[in-house]
């Protein structure tokens, strides 16, 4: 971590905008409110898009917003012209109790695809939902939009900007299947006290972020037809110097978006460990990140994570098929567990073979629930990391069973 | 089936070649001899390439063969120099005891990557290794070459001819894992008694039928490095006529290719169920292929299975994310068991909400252990289909403790 930047608590409440959650079942609320400011968004790119994710493109295209509505048990997703009358009635309900108008709304669902929304569900917890602004509150929220996940997910940051003054940066999270190639089954809701009138800078600062952290992470390769991020500003501190946004700030929503896909990994459908693989020396960081992701998604390196084994066979396979340029004769792999590093393969050289010490080594590594891979290919400058889970017998359990 | 197909016993041996098999605990040779003659080849695209692919191309190139050996145990990929020498040591190994000259042998291994060849066992094997032509010696040479499979996969049929001649096509196979999207951890020899002396035309005809069955299967979505397919020819019956190559026979080859892609995705690792997605209405064949590969590749499609989950939600977030085109308003989908065949979406209209007789309909269906995906986008007429698998507890069991 970056030293201007210093984890803090309350979510999305540490700065100041109210927020509420609530559930009955497997629905739940959560709606966050502001005062009404210029924000942005990053959505999913599956052609199926979901009604709420429609909805929300358009309006934060044409208006500032003072609102957050999103539900989860139902994605209102491919439910036709009935979809987009219950999004519609979801957000006339809250624009009523909140007294703003609804246009100033943004909305998100996360669930099933395909089935009609429980309104009368959903009309009861806006009304039963209390708005406030603290710690509990911003909990609260993150699990009101909970689906498969097993841990809510909340994270804060303050800033040192260059000129001394601080700026904070906080968020409530949704995500642990249906993950990648593009962001996720995943919502993601963050807060900032920082000024940013200009739009277009605004929206590559999130884009910069996302690319970074959300599109970095895969569970199981499945895009899902509901992901949305949304950055509101509540502009109180100015984060603009003569080089245009300063540059701590970026790295501020950076880390903080990468330490919440970090927990999306972690909790990865029936996830047992958690699978970071770092790419350097590639021709580009296109090239590294097109293989990071690769070795990331595979199947048999996941279950090979798994079963705790340093099977760095299935890895080179994935280097094979990727697509991604490298030299045969100069391609290194090491494991590690964020502390403890060792080679299995350097500069081609085979390390780990059975019966060496580098094999055992990396089979202590494995037991532990944080697995690094890393790769070098030492042809240029590519580097790029990606987040992911081992495969295991509850992913299976957990979405042979989800529906029914 | 095409009436001029019929299904036939022996298996690579239905031809008049000589085979054999033999194992030792997990390794395995298998060696298939035959008059010199034309053979054609497809192999694997990943860029690091197994010793033996790579020596094989390289032979086919060049020369007539007349024997083909192939190992299980060891991939011999990976291996540096000492995978070449080991490479070349199996094939004069064989050519002293065949008496034939060594650059008319083939060779293939299968199994794992990065680990030196047990050249003592494979001697023994060698050594001990008898050919003849009946059934028996076919299905030891599929035994042989089994690595995860839980089944050995031969078969043969016979052709007839535009001009009332028969033709005869045989095979054996492997293939259960590290599956997809080109080809396989898969090994497919074939034998016919056709003559076809334009090497141009033997290799196109070999190579659209791959392209109809092993490049549509997909288990994984891991792509090997040992893949090969190999035709080889007996040069008895002329299959040439004004036209070219007699439909018939193409129609023969891809169906015996078939048949065998579908036995490696019922024996793809763990699998309980066998699933095949036909995708129609696409506006052109790629389009078809892509969006059938893409939601037999899905991990969420695949667990739905597993589980006999009738979630078209799933279905309908993969055709939004595969890149195809098609039209919101008339998209549908139904389930068969290859018997019955229950709409649960049709035209875009949701005719599988809860509660409904197609929901239920469709949970008897996906009780049976062969379920066929039907997609039809109303587009034109691009047409394809893929073959697959659950995936299951068992999966991630083989594939956690493969190595180790």
């Amino acid at each position: 971590m970056n030293d201007s930047i210093k984890s803090i608590d309350g979510g999305i409440c540490a700065v100041d905008v109210k927020a509420g959650g609530i559930r009955e079942g497997k629905y739940g609320v959560c709606v966050i409110s502001f005062p009404k400011t210029m924000a942005t968004g990053v959505f999913t790119t599956n052609k199926i898009m979901a009604a709420p994710v429609k909805h929300t493109k358009n309006i934060m295209e044409n208006n500032f917003i003072s609102a957050i509505i999103a539900n989860s048990g139902n994605a209102n997703c491919f439910t036709g012209s009935q979809g987009e009358e219950d999004c519609k009635d979801m957000i006339n309900h809250l624009s009523n109790k909140l007294n703003i108008n609804k246009n100033e709304i943004a909305i998100a669902s996360t669930g099933v695809i395909g089935r009609k929304m429980p309104m009368k569900t959903i009309y009861k917890l806006i009304d039963n939902l209390k708005l406030e602004n603290s710690n509990e509150a911003s909990t609260n929220s993150a699990k009101a939009i909970m689906t498969t996940d097993t841990v809510h997910k909340e994270y804060a940051v303050e800033i040192t900007l260059k000129n001394g003054e601080k700026v904070k940066i906080g968020a409530i999270a949704k995500g642990t299947g249906m993950i990648a190639p593009n962001m996720a089954t995943m919502l993601c809701f963050i807060s900032t006290d920082a000024k940013i009138e200009d739009k277009k800078l605004l929206k590559d600062s999130l884009k910069k972020a996302v690319d970074k952290s959300f599109n970095m992470l895969v569970v199981d390769g499945d895009e899902s037809t509901n992901d949305e991020v949304i950055l509101v500003t509540t502009k109180k501190v100015d984060v603009i110097d003569n080089d245009g946004l300063d540059s701590n700030f970026q790295d501020g929503l950076d880390y903080l978006c990468i330490q919440l896909a970090k927990m999306m990994a972690s909790d990865g459908e029936g996830a047992t460990k958690f699978l970071e693989v770092e790419v350097n020396g590639a021709k580009s960081y296109d090239d590294a990140k097109t293989m990071a992701k690769s070795v990331v998604s595979s199947s048999l390196v996941k279950t090979a994570i798994f079963g705790g084994d340093p099977n760095w066979g299935r890895i080179i396979a994935v280097i094979g098929y990727c697509g991604v340029d490298f030299n045969l004769d100069n391609i290194s792999i090491a494991i590690s567990n964020n502390e403890e590093k060792v080679y299995l393969v350097k500069n081609s050289e085979i390390l780990g073979f059975e019966g060496t010490t580098n094999l055992k080594d990396a089979e202590e590594i494995m037991k532990n629930d944080e697995i690094h891979i890393l790769i070098d290919l030492h042809l240029a400058n590519g580097s790029a990391t990606a987040f992911g889970c081992d495969l295991t017998y509850d992913y299976v359990k957990i979405n042979a069973e989800y529906t029914s």
